[in-house]
């Protein structure tokens, strides 16, 4: 699966949300591609990375409830209606599309009675409601509350959720988590040294006996509601 | 009362729909401001702009579900939140805002089950958080639906609409309109020629006499509701 990440911030070079995310982008198949603040822009090269990708990631700060004049600059010259709806030929019907968002203020501040008195979901319902023309299937939003003020615990929790959110086939079950785990081990045990790979190696036999017993237990649950639903 | 109008568009020039609107000002007491594009944007002038208007009118077209790219930046540009609400100052509190927005969809389109699948007060809630952030008052949005369609006699309804819109005292009841015409209208009659003048001073009576009669209609409303509400 290809995911394509555009990147709009006014200075990304300066922004440690942004340089973060990307030191923790996933080894292979992201492209990670800025959004110039002015100048031209190549609208058909644009386009062809659009219609490239399989998920398409919008990636911003929150400026005034929406995203930096740069992406509304791209949105605009890019998504003509032509290439969006045109002869109804939809050239991103059933690609994903998700958004990371960043913002300044506390996850509390976004709902109603809240202090910016509005959700994350209603602030973004334009690009939802792009995203319904184009045939978009829209991804929950991937929210960074105050990335300023998360411990090492939770920026390394960070890591993973965002890699899970660019790469991670949805929508985001158990089992696809846990596929998407599987997947990585053997690649993560093999970068260890040799000292510590038994403890790897002991790890991914844990991992797998888990997801077995899971699977059990996912067995389980299903047969003792079919039991439910039959009386 | 000072009107501020906010003018973004990529080719205000061409717009018929702007050129039109820009014809419908009114006389007196309105400043019409055309956001740039691209180029340096002078923050202290825009911020004085701001502060010397009562209503502050943002008037666009509907772009992807939201003002188009010229006025994201000038609203990240010019709306620092030192401006808007630093130390607890609020330059802009107790100013209404006012929105008006035209689009190339009809109405209908603009509602659930609809084309677009979503409201116009919908899309610009992060417009409306603006407002409700800066203290300012939300004026009911003022939308243009397809003013290429319109007819002629709607095109007329659409100037009065519109100047009522950027002058008339909220919120817009009948009082609140009645004073805005009888305000207007011995200028409107100074302006006709001679023979026109005998009709207009006729419309002027019966539009005095309607007034009053309204006002005692109101009167006796009011005095059956209050003999209502005491049973």
């Amino acid at each position: 699966m290809a995911t394509l990440v555009l990147v709009a911030h006014p200075q990304v070079a300066d922004s440690t949300t942004q340089q973060f995310l990307h030191a923790s982008l996933p080894a292979s198949q992201v492209t990670w591609h800025e959004l110039g603040d002015l100048g031209p822009i190549d609208v058909a090269a644009e386009q062809a990375l659009l219609r490239q990708a399989d998920r398409i990631i919008l990636q911003f700060p929150l400026y005034w409830y929406a995203a930096p004049a740069s992406f509304k600059r791209w949105e605009d010259t890019v998504l003509t209606r032509n290439f969006v709806y045109g002869d109804h030929r939809y050239p991103l019907a059933g690609k994903e599309l998700g958004v990371v968002v960043s913002t300044g203020m506390p996850q509390t501040a976004f709902r109603r009675g809240g202090t910016e008195n509005l959700t994350l979901d209603a602030a973004l319902a334009p690009l939802a409601a792009v995203a319904h023309r184009a045939k978009l299937t829209w991804l929950p939003l991937f929210p960074v509350y105050q990335f300023g003020y998360m411990t090492e615990p939770q920026k390394l929790q960070l890591v993973i959720d965002y890699q899970r959110y660019l790469t991670q086939t949805q929508p985001d079950t158990l089992a696809n988590r846990q596929a998407w785990f599987a997947a990585r081990l053997p690649a993560m045990i093999a970068r260890l040294s040799a000292n510590q790979r038994q403890t790897g190696q002991l790890v991914a036999a844990t991992f797998d006996q888990q997801c077995d017993d899971l699977e059990g237990l996912t067995d389980t649950l299903a047969m003792i509601k079919e039991a439910d639903d039959d009386e």
